[in-house]
């Protein structure tokens, strides 16, 4: 593969100088900005993650603020998950649908208080849909990308390290919950989340004058502690069933097919909500093993029953911990109970796989 | 810089299995897809550019399409060009808005009939806005990213090339018009456009199976015309004064400031209309040649005049045509006169500057 050349256009992060300090070796570009993918060995970060600390620049995660007097009308028009018991300290993750119930996103969406809400976002510029909505109807709301970079803390060690750092109370925090804790007499918003299933948290750094410092004050105070410079694992992430928008998912799926049909709930009368409710299920994310040896699944494979179509391959890795490839694919209902037998197309042959009942972590 | 990481998410193009056997050497991505950069030598590739024949794989300006009874009605929502005297056959270029006049994209509009519109976008989810719209006033209109990928043949040698793949015919089509015509039987839409200033036609093939066909032909074709694999020169497309959407031009800027102004006369009720109108014009997107040794500018330079910052270079790199360092910039009214002696701080030192008057090319 070819380098990643350097433009404005795809934003350096407040953490690009540490992470190139770490030696990163590969990037991806996810919201019009550099995120990391691997520092040399997937399966050893993928290993270390599950034992130790690691931390993680997902400043990509873009957050969307929305203010104003019409944001309560505004979230009810767009999000199909149930918002009114949401507390103060709240994350939802929700899946956000255009008309005809199709995703064009999934964030996590944080409640500041009840007039101020930021969409922590995956990659796609919600930020459009969001002012396109609000631009046709005149809403009262305010819709900016605030120079916010989130962090991430990551792994069994994690509750050790933040409390190094943010002290005890850190640990008290819920999973999906956030507490306003202080850095150096700088307030920070600190959530028990993150993109692995490995435990951890994300701190919300406004602007750029504390990053870099956060950063290495981490560094120093984990070195006890085996942590290391990481970034969301391919491997961990498939292994764990955490979903990547414009992998796994896009504009073609509901959330149904996506397997988050429980995040549909709201009882509004949202955009998109009766298309939704009424298109059928056909099809739906499974956890898939595949047999032999793959390529990297740079491009979807089609998923075959003899000459039959029957799905598609977004992700696929090998595991180490689970000795199989493990693969994330959209697959027909007929085809989708747990142990039916499977073919997959790479591009460099055909692949024996199976339907899993569960993802391995 | 590091390698840039395969996954389904950054898409191949039908093209990229073209890109790779000429060698490419750098990516970009734009539009969730690969966009190669250079093959090697920027230099020798813009010199090359400017005296044959050159190939591009620009797949990544995803067409939107607009279809339905009220597509009339949303292209005079969100245009802030006349579009009134739009011919069947012609392609405009248009800044579009948010209601505070900030840019969401720069596509290029193509009329396919009165019905039935393509967006040619530049590197943003514009297609996300348009659903807003369209959802939040339930507008019976269609939109879709067809399966569509747009090839650029581009250079002094297009008309010869052109003729000889598509016919004589081709060489009638005027600049930012298009004709439909055929390949091996199979429609195409052929105008006379692309991301150079040194003439040429895009293709907007529909589907695969005839992409890397065309392409090969092309390669074939031009052989005697010394035709390369190339892509969008980082250095002409500055000594041109081509504009790149994320780069140059952000929500922040409104068209005024982008230089943009001749395209905003529609006469039609659109959206951010009056805060456009209204909004002061205090600083522009202006040619400017930095002197000395610069670095690879991936990020953003403040332009200064002694201690007070007066703007911002997005883009900027070595021309052996012009033996000078051209570059973009949003400069402050006060210092924006051809002339102008300023400061630019690259992140590995200041350097002197002066304000041009007209792009090179």
């Amino acid at each position: 593969m070819a380098n990643i050349f350097p433009s404005t256009r795809i934003r350096r992060t407040h953490f690009s100088d540490g992470v190139e300090k770490a030696g990163v070796k590969g990037y991806t570009v996810y919201n019009h900005m550099l995120l990391p993918t691997n520092f040399g060995n997937l399966q050893d970060e993928c290993i270390h993650l599950k034992n130790y600390v690691q931390i993680w620049d997902v400043a990509v995660e873009r957050q969307v603020s929305v203010t104003g007097k019409d944001t309560q009308k505004l979230l009810n028009l767009i999000s199909p998950r149930d918002l009114s018991k949401m507390s103060d300290d709240q994350c939802f993750y929700i899946p956000v649908i255009d008309r005809n119930g199709g995703m064009l996103n999934d964030p996590v969406l944080i409640k500041i208080n009840k007039d101020k809400y930021w969409f922590s976002l995956a990659d796609s510029d919600f930020l459009q849909y969001l002012l396109g909505i609000s631009d046709a109807l005149n809403l009262d709301v305010k819709i900016e990308e605030p120079d916010i970079s989130p962090l991430a803390i990551q792994g069994p060690k994690s509750d050790e390290l933040m409390s190094r750092v943010f002290g005890k109370d850190v640990t008290s925090i819920k999973f999906f919950r956030y507490k306003k804790l202080y850095y150096k007499g700088y307030e920070m918003i600190v959530s028990r989340s993150g993109f692995s299933k490995q435990g951890g948290f994300e701190i919300y750094v406004e602007g750029s004058e504390y990053a870099m410092n956060l950063w290495n004050t981490f560094l120093e105070y984990g070195s006890d502690l085996n942590i290391k410079v990481g970034c969301p694992n391919l491997i961990e992430t498939i292994e764990s069933g955490l979903l990547s928008y414009g992998n796994d998912i896009t504009r073609e799926n509901t959330p149904f097919e996506a397997g988050l049909g429980k995040f549909v709930n709201s009882t509004r009368d949202y955009i998109g909500k009766k298309n939704l409710l009424s298109r059928p299920i056909n099809k739906m994310i499974k956890p898939i093993s595949i047999h032999g040896k793959i390529p990297i699944s740079d491009r979807a494979w089609k998923i075959f029953d003899k000459d039959k179509e029957i799905g598609l391959i977004s992700r696929a890795t090998y595991s180490m911990s689970y000795k199989t490839n493990v693969a994330i694919g959209m697959i027909s209902k007929s085809h989708w109970d747990p142990g039916t037998k499977i073919e997959v197309l790479t591009h460099e042959g055909m692949r024996k796989a199976v339907v899993e009942k569960n993802f391995w972590n």
